[in-house]
C-alpha cells in the first residue's frame, strides 16, 4: 500500500479484501464489499468522496456501471447534483451514444443517454476503482461528446502500478481515496 | 398511474419516461434516468426512500444489481446501516451463496457473499422496480439463508398489474414510492 496506515483511512484499507485469481488467474481482486458492509466505514468513504468536489459547482455525477452506482446518489445529493448512469452496452432504453474501450482481452462498450448531459454541465466521473483507466476515459469521452465539462474523476481505490492516470486527461483532477 | 398526481411525488411521476418495446416488443419500460438526472427529484426520491425505515434498527441495506445500487449508500448512511450488493451470477469474488429465480423467459441467478449477512442482521431489500417480484424474493431468500431478518422491501416504482407483492412474504412490509 502506498498510504500511511494512519488516521481515518486505516480502517478502510484494512477492510479491503484481496482475492487472488479473480476474475482470472494471476489477478488480485480488490474486494470493497467488507468496506460497504460496515456502517462506519461506509459513512467515512461516503463523506470523503464528496469533499474534493465541494464548491466546484458540479451538477452531474456520472457513475460507471455497476460498482460506480453505489455512491452515486450519495455524492450527487451532497453536491446538489443529478446522477447519470454510464451503462454497459444494451442496458439504456432510449437514444444514446456509445464508446468503445480496450479491455485486457477484447473490448468493452459504455453508453449514455443523449439527453443525460447538456452543454456546459459540470460533471464528475465516479467509479470504485481506477485500474487501466479505459472505462473512466470512455465515460469522459461520452460526457464531452454531449458538451459536458469534466470537473474531475473520483475513485475509491487507485491501482497506481497500472498507471491509469496516464490515459486520463492531464489537466483534469483525479481524486482517489486509497492508492495501492 | 394509481397515484394522485398531487404534492411532492407529482414531479417525480412526470419525469418517469415510458419507453415502448424495451427490452423487448410489447414491454413498456419505466425509465427513471430523467428522475435521477434532476437534482431536486433525486433529493426527493432519496429522502422518501429513507423515511419508512427510520427507527426500525435496520443495519443492512441489500441492493439488487444494478439499479438497486444507485440509492444503496444513500439509504444506508441515512439509517446508519451497511450496504450489501446482491449481484448477478459470477460477479462476487469470494465465498457466496446463489439463488435461482424465474424470468419471463428462462431463469436468473442472484448471489451474495456468505459473510455479508450475520445471524440477526436487520435487512431492507432495495431495488428500483417491483415487477414480478422474482428477483426481490430471491434476494430475500439469500438473506434469510444467512440468518438475516427482512425488515421490509423498498422500491421506487411498483408495477401493480404484475402483482409482484404476491410472491413476497405476506408478513413483510413493502414500500414503493410510486404505484403504476
Amino acid at each position: 500500500m502506498g498510504n500511511e496506515k494512519t488516521g481515518e483511512l486505516a480502517t478502510i484499507i484494512d477492510r479491503i479484501r484481496n482475492v487472488p485469481d479473480f476474475p482470472k488467474k494471476g489477478v488480485i481482486y480488490k474486494d470493497i464489499t467488507p468496506v460497504l458492509n460496515d456502517p462506519e466505514s461506509l459513512q467515512l468513504v461516503s463523506k470523503l468522496l464528496v469533499v474534493p468536489f465541494q464548491g466546484l459547482e458540479v451538477n452531474i455525477i456520472a457513475g460507471i456501471e455497476s460498482r460506480g452506482f453505489i455512491f452515486g446518489s450519495h455524492i450527487a445529493t451532497h453536491l446538489g447534483a443529478g446522477f447519470v448512469p454510464v451503462r454497459k452496452f444494451g442496458k439504456l432504453p432510449t437514444k444514446k451514444i456509445t464508446m468503445e474501450y480496450e479491455l485486457e482481452y477484447g473490448k468493452g462498450q459504455l453508453e449514455v443517454h443523449e439527453d443525460a448531459i447538456l452543454a456546459g454541465d459540470r460533471v464528475v466521473i465516479h467509479d470504485d476503482l481506477l485500474a487501466t483507466g479505459g472505462s473512466a476515459r470512455a465515460a469522459s469521452e461520452l460526457v464531452k461528446k454531449l458538451g459536458g465539462v469534466i470537473v474531475g474523476y473520483s475513485f475509491i481505490i487507485e491501482l497506481t502500478y497500472l498507471n491509469g492516470r496516464s490515459v486520463l486527461e492531464s489537466d483534469i483532477a483525479v481524486h482517489s481515496l486509497i492508492k495501492v
